[in-house]
């Protein structure tokens, strides 16, 4: 049981580092390289979804599992499926003919590191392999809860989810969006895989539509707070410190949180979509503690 | 029941058509396009699958779906989610930095038609929703049935089969591949969805395990035979015929069935493996019939 997976108390940072590391370790046995031709796909999947990170959605699989008793290594193999699925989204969108970006995660972009085609290949892989992972018996033994959690990957992954918000992201190169269309595209491209993350403990645990809603809540507003952070590192952080390069959004007059409301409002914005985000958790009593941290974090850190 | 699919003693291209039929009228209520700013990534999704095609997969499913009376919906809902994988497999394979094909099913490649940001998203909406579809209670009430399809599917389409293959395919490009790599590779980047199709039916049933390898055999067979017959296609038949650019193989100097063997030792090799997969049916009698055509049909077709 995840009881004994973080100890009674456990620091923000710390459980941050130890689902980092977990995670990374089932990724690792899960993503095995054949001694065969395609190998370099293999290598090309592993690369992209073991570079450095802060597996900042694995950790909300693990801390939603834990305040429902989930089994640590069904929580695992959840955790480790949606971050494929993320390290697929970020290598398509950095390709030439999306964003175009080199540098990620502070190391060369994977098709940098390889070529267009192998990071064609290794998203589509990826992607794949989540479904592939929560289908699996080891997953869960009820296949009720495996095809639950398929079912709301996809309905994320997709195009009523990220792969929708991408696609109106690409268009906001060429058309100016309103608050109302940069909130919707965000919730898409980001906040409905970050949604999913938050939820996957309460399919696993069969729980309630009560703490499932309440999760639901939390994830969405922490999605846009994490997404005005973003915005906000963008304009004002640094590659050093990011790991990618920064100044994106505006050289390609994309209009963001930071571009319309200003730096300023925009803080204000986030620190109040935190607030609320936390608000949602009440529900938990003083269960849910790291999932506040974890909100505090997403507006304070500087990568 | 699919015994009211085709009448008794339908002929093998009234089915092939019917089945093309009512497979493209799910594919249109299941990828319905949204009033929003990203419809336009519904859209080449819906132009990708509903291309005209022969849709031999979904024809596979329906077939082997009867031989054990699946309920029609469940087995087209399946069908459907076959043809979005093979179609995004398409999509993504024609891209500039793949095969850079202009022409897919005597049409624009999709990333001709739209643009190619938009078409890498279609693939990936349309690999997604393929899962989408397995997962949902529609395609089956027992949930360990649709678990069995999304593991399945997820084993044929990703980097131990069509992605796989389709890796080989790249390095096959640039390094001479012997007959030995060469089947490999076609067993992944094609046979593998294939047989996936001749065994959804089995899986949908919970049939036992004898014709579900049985089934698995017969796919085995037609798939090298199909990918034969689309080698021999490419070296002999007309872009006005194929509906796509021929010659291509040739062109990037890959070694193919053809090159290997000669035109003549090809077909006849073709002929062996469909008298093979033929003979894999003997198990269902006199009920096989349609997927004996079948087989017949893969070697013979000119398009």
């Amino acid at each position: 049981m995840t009881d004994s997976l973080w100890r009674e108390g456990i620091s923000f940072p710390e459980a941050l580092a130890h689902a980092a590391e977990m995670t990374d370790a089932v990724l690792g046995r899960l993503l095995a390289v054949p001694p065969d031709l395609e190998a370099r796909v293999h290598q090309a999947m592993r690369y992209a979804v073991l570079a450095p990170g802060k597996r900042l959605r694995p950790f909300l699989v693990l801390a939603g599992a834990r305040l429902f008793g989930v089994a640590r290594h069904c929580a695992l193999r959840a955790a480790a499926a949606v971050e494929m699925v993320h390290a697929y989204s970020l290598v398509h969108d950095d390709l030439p003919a999306m964003d175009d970006s080199d540098l990620r995660r502070g190391r060369p972009t994977c098709h940098r590191m390889f070529d267009e085609a192998t990071a064609i290949l290794a998203g589509d892989g990826l992607l794949t392999a989540a479904f592939g992972v929560l289908a699996h018996p080891d997953t869960h033994a009820d296949p009720a809860v495996r095809c639950d959690l398929v079912a709301a990957l996809a309905t994320a992954a997709g195009a009523a989810g990220m792969v929708g918000g991408q696609m109106i992201d690409l268009i906001a190169e060429k058309q100016v969006l309103d608050i109302g269309a940069i909130t919707r595209l965000q919730r898409m491209k980001t906040g409905a895989l970050i949604a999913f993350s938050c939820e996957a403990g309460a399919l696993l645990a069969k729980a309630p539509n009560g703490p499932r809603l309440a999760l639901r809540g939390y994830a969405h507003d922490l999605g846009l707070a994490f997404q005005i952070a973003d915005d906000l590192l963008d304009a004002e952080g640094s590659a050093v410190e990011t790991g990618k390069p920064v100044g994106a959004d505006a050289a390609a007059g994309k209009a963001t949180y930071v571009s319309i409301l200003g730096a300023e409002r925009a803080r204000a914005q986030a620190a109040l979509l935190v607030r609320q985000a936390v608000a949602h958790l009440d529900l938990f009593e003083g269960r849910a503690e790291l999932l506040r941290e974890a909100a505090r974090f997403v507006i304070t850190r500087r990568t």
